[in-house]
Order: C-alpha cells, then structure tokens, then sequence
C-alpha cells in the first residue's frame, strides 16, 4: 500500500482510503459462514452495499493531519461505518421511516426481514465497541475513542437524540431552531467524531483537537445541507437511496426552512468556515480542505 | 451505605444490591426531563419497571469473593442491566417476540411505539459503553470490561447469536445441542459475563477469574433451565410476563426437551457444579453461593 501522499487526486485518494476501510470492516466482521450465518449475512450486506465511507475517511484524514499514517488507524475509522450503518438499518425500518432503498439496493429488513434486520444494527453497533477495544493503541487511547464514538452515537446531543427530533419534529412546522438541534444531533454529532477519533488515535494536542471538532462541526452542516438540497434535486437512481422521502414525509430540512437557494449558498458558507479551522495545520491537512469542497461540491 | 457484610440474610443482601444498582442507573441514565424527553422515559420506563437486577448483583457478588467492596464497582455492574433491558425491549417489539407484558406491566413498545422502543434499546446499549468509558478504575480495566461485555452482547457466542439461533429454532424439532447452544449464547454469555466483570473490576488473577467464569457457565444454565421450566408452571402474574410463550411459540426448551422433572433435576446438577467451581474461594464468596441456591429455588 501506498504511503497516504500528496502526489495523487482526490478521488484517487478517496478510493484508496475505502480500500482500506473496506479491508478493515472485512477483517473484523465475522464471515457469512460463522454461526448463526443470517446475522452475519445481513450485517455484511448492509455494510457492503456501496457506502461511501466518509465518516471513516475524515477520521483517517484527521489522523493524517496531525501524524504521518499512525498504525491501525483504520480499524478505529471503520467503526464510524458500523455505526453509521447501523443507524441506515434501524432508521430504514417499517416503524421508523420505512425505506425500502438504501444504498441502491433493497434495505435490510426487505431482504432478511425485520427481526434481522434489529439484530443486525444491534450487532454493527456492538461490534464496534468490540474492535475500539482491540485496537492497537494505548488504553487511554481507546477509552477516550470509545467515550467519544458512544456519546456521539447517543441521546444528548448525540445521533439517537436526533433521529427522536426528526420523528418527532415531522408534520411540524419548520423553523430554524428545531432545524439545526436535529442536524446537530443526527448527523452532525458522528461526523464531528469522526474527526475527533482521528485526531485522538494519532495523539493530536488540544489545539489540534478543537482545530478538528470545528472543522468537523462545519463540514457536518454542510454534509446535512447538501444531503437535503440533493433530496430534493436528484432521482433516486443517482442517490442510491429513495428521493423526494423528506418533502413526502414532511422533515423539516435546509431547503423546506431556507429554500434551495438560500441552503447551497449556506453549504458554502459552511465550507469556507470549515478551512478557516484548519489554519492551525499546515499542508498535512490538505486532503480535509480537498474532503471539505468535495461534500460540498459532490451530486450524490 | 453498610459494608456488604455476611450479618445479614440474603433477602437484606439482594435487597441493598438492588438499591445500589438503582441508584447507579439513576445517576448514569439522564433524567426525563432532558431532551428528546420520549426517549429518556422510555429507557427509564423499561428499566425501572422492576427487574430483579440478578447480573448487577452477580457482579457485584464476584467483586466481593476477589476484594473489599472496590470503590465505584456499581456503575459497572449497572452496565449489565443497561444491555439486559435493551435486549428486552428488542426482544418484545412484534418484529421478534411480539410481547405485551414485561416485569408485571406493558412492553415499552406498547407504551411508547415501535419507533421509541427500538431507539431506546439501541441507547441503552450505547449508554452502557459511555459507562464503562467513564468508570473510576485505570483504563487498562476500562477497556477488558469492555471487550467483555461487548463479546458477550454479540453474535458470536454472544448474546444477539443466541437470540438469532432462538429465532430460527422456533418450530424446528427440540433437540439437547441446539437447545445448548441458543442458551449458551443467548443468557449464558452475559451471566457469565457478570461474574468476570465483577472480577476484572476488582483486580481478580488468572486463577479467580477462571473460576468466576467457571460459576458464571453453571449459574447460567440453571438460572435458563428455572426460567423455562417456570414459563410452563408458573402464571403471568407470579413471571410478571406472558407465561407459556415458550410452548405457544414452539421455543425450543429445556422441559421441552428433557421434561420438567428432569430439567429439575439438571438444575439441581449446575447449582452443584456452581458451588464446586467456588472452592478457590473462601467465605468472602459466601454470597454468590447463597445466590447460585437462590437461583435454583426460585419461584418467579
């Protein structure tokens, strides 16, 4: 494997980063033939059904930020896309909101059934416990990452909290405030820890690490801006995912509160501030100002 | 708070556990009052409906046999009642065992939906690991406790495999190895797991911790076997859930295999084997005796 340099394009970059997320989640996700075969059957289709890994790649870039390439670095970032999936799995669910495309392919629970469908998000979201807890660095190390990743997969602030608000917040009026307490906490807070675990894995100072949670809290409004304003605009072929399901289901988004306009030209304000953070880094931090336009900039 | 002395009877033991563990779950798990309230009535309605708290006090029980009463041992025992009622609550939803009663009162489901009660499970399972993160002893313990719990939850051997085995087993011809297998896994692994958590926490050598594990398989298998042979003679009232789900739903059990007078007499058997396993102990583990008996003898 090449050395994570400087001498290559994003998407070459990004593509060797998923690689290497993809080999992580394939060491420590049982096999389909370990007993009972169906839970792993369903956990490894979720899971290897096309993400994109950005949650796992901010968190290797994060690192690269702050050290060059420490040891192992991926199977601590690819415990940001069990959560992350677990969450698609769980909020993909008949009781929740009932989705039945994810990732370009039918959801889980149309292909294994509900009660898998549970006890497949139960385990990726146990599972990622299991690997922090085996990683290669330090105890302190882990425990801080662990405390990090299940606060920010939580209820107060964290991504549970968030789903509440959206479920709860449907039908509602939109209005600013409930807007962004619900980004906050359902996507924003995994996306800060993202960067938060990649800065802690590799020993970032406080400096280092508060430079990385403002980046992160920045890119994550951007990321939930576009994710609503591309709802909207794309076809679900080109999401992968079904379109139109906000405006349907009536969740209050950036384009239902600001307009489309008004929310690209939010997303860009975002991605401005988001390379203002990262003034305290030098050129090592170039693949998180080039992730920063690239969530902003992307169609899907 | 008295020490946890042998001048009392067992009741008054249970009893002062339970409360301990109550209060550890009071001060980890945020207040209804904080937001999204839904999902912190709903955690806090399922986990103070009245549980027996018998893997705290397991815990707590094998941290005494190791050392005196080691300073903040009740937070960690309290993670394991935080993953017990999560897997209830999921357990309960229509998709799995489709319950109407739990601990004498309503299924969190039925109170508060389908969708709060699949958020609330997976938040307690979360909420269990930002315990652990936050615990008062050295981070070397912090992350074997978690490891431990985290593979005792999981799929494989753990808790979600035995719950899935359980799943696919109903209807299929009852028969002694899958029968041990599903209980193995789907209550073995966290009891026995109680018992090594208990002794990790409290500094247990190679030698205790192998005999707590050795207890933790015996108390396991006849705390399942006293359940399933309850489940047929006892009524909802007494079991504070729907008796004879097992037979209704063609569970594979221990009286179903072997008959209830037999799967008595099998109980008796572990609770002996519970008692041999001890010996490296001396009467500091008095409790866990008193506990492996009370186990057996169980009404409800």
């Amino acid at each position: 494997m090449r050395p994570a340099g400087q001498a290559t394009t994003l998407a070459e970059y990004v593509a060797r980063q998923q690689a290497r997320v993809d080999d992580a989640l394939e060491r420590w996700v049982p096999p389909e033939s370990t007993l009972p075969e169906s839970i792993h059957k369903a956990m490894r289709y979720s899971l290897f059904a096309g993400g994109k890994r950005i949650r796992p790649i901010l968190c290797l870039a994060a690192a690269e930020a702050v050290s060059d390439a420490p040891a192992g670095i991926e199977s601590a970032a690819c415990t940001l896309e069990l959560v992350h999936t677990y969450s698609l799995i769980h909020d993909d669910l008949p009781a929740l909101d009932n989705d039945d495309l994810r990732r370009g392919v039918p959801t889980c629970h149309k292909v294994f059934g509900d009660a898998i469908a549970i006890l497949a998000g139960d385990a990726l979201l146990t599972l990622a416990f299991q690997v922090l807890a085996q990683l290669e660095c330090g105890a302190d190390r882990k425990v801080a990452l662990i405390a990090e990743l299940s606060t920010a997969a939580g209820t107060v602030g964290g991504m549970i909290g968030g789903q509440v608000c959206d479920l709860e917040g449907e039908g509602r009026h939109p209005n600013a405030a409930l807007l962004e307490t619900i980004h906050r906490a359902k996507t924003g807070a995994l996306l800060r820890a993202s960067l938060r675990m990649g800065g802690i894995y590799a020993g970032a100072d406080h400096k280092q690490l508060d430079a990385l949670s403002c980046y992160g809290k920045h890119v994550g409004l951007a990321f939930q801006i576009i994710d609503d304003v591309l709802d909207v605009e794309q076809p679900s072929e080109a999401l992968g995912k079904t379109a139109g399901k906000d405006a349907q289901q009536h969740k209050i988004t950036f384009p239902a509160v600001y307009g489309l306009e008004r929310s690209r030209a939010m997303a860009e304000e975002e991605r401005l501030a988001a390379h203002l953070a990262l003034r305290p880094f030098d050129k090592r931090a170039e693949r998180l100002r080039e992730l920063a336009d690239f969530i902003v900039h992307r169609r899907a």
